[in-house]
C-alpha cells in the first residue's frame, strides 16, 4: 500500500518554537526568583501547565494563564501586580515572534509536492498556528492544515477519517516521539522522527521503537532518500 | 442547485453561550467597581478584547487574559493581586459550565440528518468547542466540526474548498448576522438567521438584508418547514 498523505508536525519540525518558549520561561523564572530558585519555579510552572492542559489545551494563551497562576501560587498571592503586567508582555512578545523556518524544510516540501498530499498536523492555538504558517511562507505547499486539540490515537483516527485514507497510506513526520510517532504507529501508519535539540518536558518519552513503519533521521533533508531508494519501505 | 451541506453555528445557535459570558463579565465589573462604574469597566473590557482579537482570537482563554489586562489598566496597576486570582477562577468556571442545548435543536438535527451533510462551523478555542460539542451529546449528528479562527468571507471560502462544494450548495444557520449570514451571502451561499436574545456588542450589526438566499426565523424549529414547503427556494 503506497503513501498518499504526508503530514508534518509544525513546531520544531517546520520552524523553531520550543527554544522561544524556554526563553520566555527563563524570563518568568527570573521574575519569580525572589520567591523560589529558578529551577523550582520551572517545576511549579510545568506542574500548573499539565494540570491545566485538559482545560486550556496547548498553545501560548494557556501558557500565559499558567504563568500568571504559578506567580500567584509561588508567591502565595503576595507578588506585586506589576509582575502580572510583565507576564502578559512576555506572552504577547512570544505570540509576535518572527517565524524561523528550519534548514532544509523548503527543499523537502518542494520535492514532495505534487507526489503526495501534504498537510500540517499540529497542536496549539488555532489562530496562532494559522498565523505562523502564513508568516512562514510555506502555506502554499500544503493542501490542508489540521490544528488538533491533542495527538492521541483517537485524534489521528479522526484526522484519517477526515482525510478519507487508511492508516497505511499515512506518514507523519515530526520531532515528538510521544505526539508524532507512537500514536501513528499504533494505528498502523508510518512515522519519521526528526529529533529537535529542545523538547518540552511533557513531550519527553524514553522508548526504543522496533517497527518496520518507523524511521529516525537527523535532519529533515534526510527524509528525501527514503522516498527514492528502491530498498525503502516508504514509497 | 440543491443544498448539500448545512452548517450550524454553535454558540447561541445549538446551545446557550453568550449569557454565561455576560454573567462572568458582570462579576468582573463588580470586582472592579472600586475603580470605575460597572458600565465603564464593561466598555474598557470590550475595548481590550477587540484590541487583542488579532493576537488571541475568539474564546474564553483570550477573554480571561483581556479581563486580567483590563484590571491592570483600569486600576493603573494598583489592584490587589487577589483580583487576578478571582478572574482566573471566573474563567475556569466559565470553561466548566454545563452545556444547555437550545429548544428544538435535537429535533431539527434528527430531521435533517441523512438528507444533508451536517457540519458545525464555529469560532472559539478549539479544545473548548470540541468539549462543548461532546458534552452536548449532539456530536453524532455531525459529519465534521470546523473550528474557524474567524468568519470572514475568506474563511468560508476555505471551508467550502475543504468541503469540496460550491457556495450555492452551502447553507449556514446561525445567530450572528455579521458572522453567520453576511459573509455567506457575499459568496453566493444560503443563510438562515435565528436571532438570540443576547448578542456580544462586537457581533452586532444593524442592516436590512434583501437577498433571495436569506431567511430569518424566530426559532430553530422554524427552519424545518423551509425544507419541505414546495414554494421554498431552499430544497
Amino acid at each position: 500500500m503506497s503513501i498518499k498523505v504526508i503530514a508534518f508536525d509544525a513546531d520544531d519540525t517546520l520552524w523553531v518554537n520550543e527554544p522561544y518558549f524556554r526563553e520566555t520561561e527563563n524570563e518568568f523564572c527570573q521574575l519569580m526568583e525572589a520567591y523560589l530558585p529558578q529551577h523550582t519555579v520551572a517545576r511549579e510552572l510545568l506542574h500548573t501547565e499539565i494540570k491545566n492542559l485538559t482545560l486550556y489545551g496547548y498553545g501560548i494563551k494557556g501558557f500565559m494563564l499558567s504563568m500568571i497562576e504559578t506567580a500567584l501560587t509561588v508567591s502565595n498571592n503576595t507578588i506585586d501586580i506589576s509582575a502580572v503586567d510583565k507576564i502578559i508582555t512576555y506572552g504577547k512578545a512570544l505570540l509576535a515572534r518572527p517565524i524561523v523556518v528550519l534548514e532544509g524544510v523548503e527543499e523537502v516540501l518542494q520535492s514532495l509536492k505534487g507526489h503526495y498530499r501534504l498537510v500540517v498536523a499540529t497542536k496549539g492555538d488555532l489562530l496562532d498556528q494559522e498565523r505562523k504558517l502564513r508568516n512562514s511562507g510555506l502555506d502554499h505547499y500544503f493542501h490542508h492544515v489540521e490544528v488538533m486539540s491533542d495527538k492521541q490515537p483517537k485524534d489521528y483516527k479522526k484526522l484519517l477519517k477526515h482525510l478519507d485514507i487508511q492508516p497505511e497510506q499515512f506518514l507523519m513526520i515530526g520531532n515528538s516521539l510521544k505526539s508524532d510517532v507512537l500514536p501513528v504507529l499504533d494505528l498502523g501508519g508510518h512515522a519519521i522522527h526528526i529529533p529537535f535539540h529542545t523538547t518540552w518536558a511533557h513531550e519527553h518519552v524514553d522508548v526504543h521503537i522496533d517497527n518496520p513503519n518507523f524511521r529516525q533521521v537527523e535532519q529533515i533533508m534526510d527524509v528525501l532518500p527514503l522516498f527514492i531508494s528502491p530498498s525503502s519501505e516508504i514509497s
